[in-house]
């Protein structure tokens, strides 16, 4: 197969076209200052952050209520126009690219916080509050929410959503679905729903929140969020550990769960990312890093404690040394206390992306596969990319299984960008569902990733999706053309 | 409304008949000594643990492997046969009830734990395995599954998929839902299918995987399960606390979160639920209860901590204990340190309901609500049963908001118990969605909820899921007349 994703989507379906009749309904929705098709503002809303992809909507619309959206699905049910649901727009798989133009729908002007509960731990949200600005106003509650992308400064606390984002934090606390407790949605059809109800169990018919939560934007639009929160841990330590091997690197998390530590943080850095991280941060951003990298270092681990507890975390900090020195190969564990050591750790992990991006047009793929199977998976990326004629960063949040590959263009040609590098992407595909593993650990399948869906899942499953779809959204108007 | 629930399922779907030739087939399929048409089996399977209802199945078929369930679901589903997928038969809303008669498939022989995967923390394992002894098999290898309901001795680990079960620890540590990774699946159509992965995170496509958790048995016939497991935690202490009011225990519940304490057991008992239980202990097992129940004292609270760590969880518990003194209209703390005192706390809590059903026919209510309104809720429940001529006991999760309603059939008549009673539950479940709560925490909807859902839910959200159910199983053979 050859794949030129970009080209992939366009006007597969039949769909209506925007009428000069129906801009007008929109304005008398939403009001006319809210609607926009100058060039200028279409062009601003055609892009995520998924490579350099663009699709032109007809119009964008910036609606502030549940309802008004109801009225503009009802008029885009009828006219059978495309929809698509927009956040932040941070999207890595094209998640919020209007991929057959039409009707963008921006959500933010849902940017209000609700409620935050401090009797039952819950918080309700709009879904254009940005992640960062949700976790902050929560934390001045001595309240925690804990997912937190790496993009948590600008993307929607609703895009979190479709994505079922993760972030460091995932391995000890969860992924967004695990806080998510009730969704306020408007259907394709227009019908206004709360999911459930804002309970911590709930074995009250099918579990409908669960269902939209990682749906892509694709089964409704979320309007209202209620999360679940936890008492804030006020305190952290972070372990600096360098390995010979990614054997080795990988070996030791299930060494650490199984001493019975379950650290907050458990990141994996290969060899490259660190270089290539230092070297950007002096090269662009004139920051030296401290961090050695002796010859016989293959790759890292950020283990990251928290708590409320100083002793117990320095016991399980101590369980872990323990552990890692009787039965690996590692060299010098920095352990980092002071602030100043953590943020240098944590701002290198986080940098990895950045620096990848600053110097080549690079593909993010974001795969997943029990956390035995990283060494082998790491191995065959590598293999598959001199096979296919690219490189690619590996690092992520190991303790989850889930590896981010960042594969660079560098001097690849456009058209080997689009046809060899996706053929060889599936390869890595194949090897992923082989390890037992999933195309996609948090950052969705959208566009980029949806030819490869049949290598993941057999045809029953996709049947399954499709129907579900189909109940959901009877013409196939909301953010049509993504997942299958 | 007027409901009588024992006669309000049967045959309300136009289904096929069994016949000697399909009978043969079944035969051939499963082995002439796993079909049972004779009486006494098919009595034994007409019943689970729903009141005293009973419905006759036709056959009663015991397969092996899934290829043998896909085999007589394609027979099934051609002829229109009613499906009913039975685990341990320990249902309390009329799960494992062949309403429509039909099949009954006896998942115990699917009795195998087939793998503990010590390197990433997880087991596969077969849904007739019961979870007590999935349980023990895995803290064997120090790993630790959660998820406990009461029944857990003779309950099958696929009847908690089926609905999602819960118990004391869900509190800290989730439910079901929260430890299930991947399932293999027939489909009421016959196929085979794995619905997701082996992965702890998957953003690929919908969540069949959380879908059809909490589907009870109507989506599909659940075959082998993986589960994400823990590491063990070795060491628990238990407090006792007795409080001045139901609100000021349920009060208190938010505040040790709040003060930055997870405990691994927050279980509610009003003051009705322990005399009763001391006296069911005194009367039928010849047990003495130490606990003292001054007259000042309306509600207790057990709180567990668990962890590794006994320093850590002493700092816990001192701040629970100043949390309480300081806030709180409080009798003396009950400090359980000991494993005598710890087995007394917890023998109470377990035979709370066969306390109560020792003496009594009962409906097990579960309801859920945010748990700051439990307070609110007990008074509701107790002005509506003296309403509607009715006494009932009280006690649960009370970290979670899921509260057990043991309503006490006494000298009810049975024309009452099935009319009046049933209209006194509707306003119960009436008041808990107004307090935002849900009809079922974790024993899920079967027969006995079902007449109750639209007062829970709208009917689009019903809409979506009579679709969702058509998506799976096209001619409603699977479990039919369960939920909605």
């Amino acid at each position: 197969m050859s794949l030129d994703i970009a080209n992939f989507e366009k006007s597969t379906n039949k769909f209506g076209k925007l009428t000069p009749q129906i801009l007008q309904d929109f304005e008398k929705i939403v009001g006319k200052e809210y609607v926009f098709t100058d060039d200028k503002n279409r062009d601003a809303y055609s892009r995520d952050h998924t490579e350099d992809y663009s699709f032109l909507p007809d119009v964008v619309l910036k609606p502030r209520t549940p309802q008004e959206i109801s009225q503009i699905m009802k008029i885009c049910n009828e006219h059978v126009l495309p929809v698509t649901p927009r956040g932040g727009g941070t999207s890595l798989s094209g998640g919020a690219l209007p991929t057959n133009n039409g009707v963008v729908i921006s959500m933010e002007r849902f940017n209000e916080i609700l409620e935050i509960d401090t009797l039952n731990l819950q918080a309700t949200v709009e879904t254009g509050v940005i992640t960062e600005v949700f976790q902050n106003a929560v934390k001045e509650k001595n309240l925690f929410y804990p997912p937190d992308p790496a993009s948590k400064g600008t993307c929607f606390i609703g895009g979190n959503i479709s994505h079922n984002s993760g972030g460091p934090k995932a391995v000890k606390y969860g992924v967004t679905r695990d806080y998510v407790l009730n969704l306020e949605v408007v259907l394709p059809t227009g019908e206004i729903i709360w999911t459930g109800a804002n309970v911590l169990k709930n074995s009250t018919g099918y579990n409908l929140t669960q269902l939209i939560t990682g749906s892509e934007g694709t089964l409704g639009i979320v309007t209202k969020i209620v999360f679940k929160l936890r008492p804030y841990p006020h305190k952290n330590i972070a372990l600096l550990v360098p390995f010979e091997s990614n054997e080795e690197a990988c070996r030791a998390i299930s060494a650490i769960y199984i001493a019975g530590v379950t650290p907050s943080g458990m990141e994996f850095m290969e060899r490259e990312a660190i270089e290539r991280t230092a070297f950007y941060l002096e090269d662009k951003m004139n920051q030296k890093t401290s961090i050695d990298l002796p010859d016989n270092i293959q790759a890292h681990l950020i283990i990251e404690l928290d708590g409320n507890n100083e002793e117990s975390m320095m016991i399980d900090a101590e369980k872990i040394v323990e552990t890692l020195e009787n039965g690996f190969k590692i060299g010098e564990i920095l352990f980092a206390d002071s602030d100043a050591q953590k943020e240098e750790l944590w701002r290198l992990r986080r940098n990895i992306s950045p620096a990848v991006n600053a110097y080549s047009l690079s593909k993010a793929e974001d795969v997943v596969v029990p956390r035995g199977n990283l060494p082998q998976l790491i191995t065959a990326i590598k293999t598959i990319g001199n096979e296919y004629g690219f490189r690619s960063v590996c690092f992520g949040h190991a303790g989850d299984g889930n590896l981010h590959v960042n594969i660079l263009k560098e001097n690849i040609s456009d058209q080997d960008w689009n046809t060899k590098v996706n053929d060889g992407i599936g390869e890595i595909f194949k090897e992923v569902v082989r390890l037992g593993g999933m195309l996609s650990g948090e950052h969705g399948i959208g566009i980029a990733k949806r030819p490869y869906m049949s290598i993941a899942l057999g045809e029953a499953n996709l049947r399954l999706m499709r129907e579900i779809k189909k109940a959901f959204d009877p013409n196939g108007i909301l953010n049509a053309g993504k997942i299958f």
